[in-house]
């Protein structure tokens, strides 16, 4: 059975009836979706796109695994924010002679991060296409309007890390070569871990967060930039996944775990290791991360993930 | 210059700039973004694809074209919920080899939807992917979380439509024969205009709503199935659009207008002529609609858009 014979009519009634007990005022179905969050809270909303292709090959990555993601990278940055997620809708492209199998693994996994996030999918939309195209735009609340930006970051701040890095990518090469699903790091590449609940508790601890998805490099390259401020790193602070390569851990994207600054905080919250791992400073001309490995020092040049670029 | 040579975050970064002075509380640039919502409203969300080659194509279309319908089609969304749209996002994937002045021409629509529609650009995504993909989620709110649902109408009731029907699939059909992008025709197809502002004076006035997206047999189709009843039509009734077939006019999808159930309605509204084409009765089996077309009655068989079918 393939997506043609089931319907756009098919399609939706599916999930619909799928996901059906929820808390939204009113779910799938209508027009759109009516949700309330908590009187005296602003409205956080991020959107992230997963492409056929370009972060996922049919072949390589197991369907459910694609809708988990999909679903995890969106509470990730809601986290990133100290916000709280809530509601997502899922649009999705995909081609007819797609087999529909494929599409109820993506909604298993989808559900999955549902009861393990304790968000609920309440819409979307549905169209044809030459390859699948999922976009998942996700609403969450911060009480009070209060959230943690990428551009409050002072020097003299500590530069903070949750878990480890450079399993991602470890991953993703090992399950190229065949390694199998239960490797730690082939499963952390296709199950990650959001670190919204750290985020949430650092409301009133963090100055600046984002969350890893391009790479250490790349992201505190935002942070700095947005911030107006420097980082010095320093290479033997970096908690390491186990058997990561320099490259994975400096460059690797998809780790999602929080990079933030602040002073004097916790070597764990939430059960979730939390390593400092450098300093901001006051930035002489343009923004940069310095990275110190044993003496010597060296300018980091982001150089995660980009798109368009290959 | 293509958008491999703009690169992700020169795309960001122009949009940013462009799109800079906004309402929000936090908007593009962060990883989420943050907005409020007036004090008492429930949130009113949705998210509407737009596909090369499914919903447009790149010779044919203008690229301000798409990023305005993309906006506008959700802004229809909310409207037929009697909401107010507020913001949205834009998730966008596109060919590295893409000519950058695509992507510029395709936020001059955006920008027009936005101050014609009073709402904002708050966030979204970038991407790389072989055929341009781009999906719009809107916020909006419903005041004391009163909205206008598919599922409402009661035998008894009048339908009522704003506007005229067939326009817009009649333009497609001339765009394609390559008439002018002024013919009244096919500046609807490239441009619909949302009935928003209708659709919020309906708050307590209409009992169930619905905007043709899909064409009258489709969207009629879903508004009986939901609200369990029948509807009965008449061929003579129906306000035409210049020139459209019967089959544009019965079947005709993207016309945006809306379709609403209640108890004698003004005849205009907002500056848009009302029509009342049929009435609402109890269905004995399963819901159906009706053609009344002189003396004979037929049943209306939904053969609107449907996706997977070509």
């Amino acid at each position: 059975m393939d997506v043609r014979s089931v319907g756009e009519d098919g399609w939706i009634r599916r999930i619909r009836e799928r996901f059906a007990k929820s808390p939204a005022r009113l779910g799938i179905g209508d027009d759109a979706a009516v949700v309330d969050i908590p009187a005296g809270s602003s409205v956080v909303a991020c959107s992230d796109l997963v492409v056929e292709n370009t972060h996922f090959l049919r072949n390589l990555h197991p369907p459910d695994s694609v809708g988990y993601k999909a679903v995890a990278v969106n509470v990730s940055d809601v986290g990133a924010m100290a916000g709280v997620p809530l509601y997502f809708m899922i649009s999705m492209s995909a081609p007819p002679d797609l087999d529909w199998s494929w599409v109820e693994g993506f909604y298993n996994g989808v559900e999955v991060a549902c009861s393990k996030f304790g968000v609920a999918l309440i819409g979307g939309d549905t169209s044809s296409s030459d390859r699948i195209f999922v976009d998942v735009s996700m609403i969450g609340h911060a009480p009070g309007g209060r959230v943690v930006c990428r551009s409050g970051a002072r020097p003299g701040e500590g530069i903070y890390l949750t878990g480890t890095l450079g399993g991602s990518s470890l991953g993703l090469e090992l399950l190229q070569q065949g390694e199998s699903l239960d490797h730690p790091a082939v499963h952390r590449h296709l199950y990650p871990e959001p670190r919204h609940r750290v985020g949430r508790a650092l409301i009133a601890k963090a100055t600046a967060m984002i969350d890893i998805s391009d790479g250490l490099s790349t992201d505190l390259g935002h942070l700095v930039e947005e911030s107006t401020v420097s980082a010095r790193i320093f290479r033997n602070m970096l908690p390491v996944f186990n058997g990561a390569t320099d490259r994975q851990v400096l460059h690797g994207g998809e780790e999602y775990e929080l990079l933030f600054t602040g002073m004097s905080l916790p070597a764990s919250m939430d059960g979730i290791p939390v390593t400092r791992i450098g300093e901001i400073f006051a930035a002489a001309g343009a923004p940069q991360v310095v990275l110190v490995d044993r003496t010597s020092e060296s300018v980091l040049t982001p150089s995660g993930w980009q798109h368009f670029e290959r």
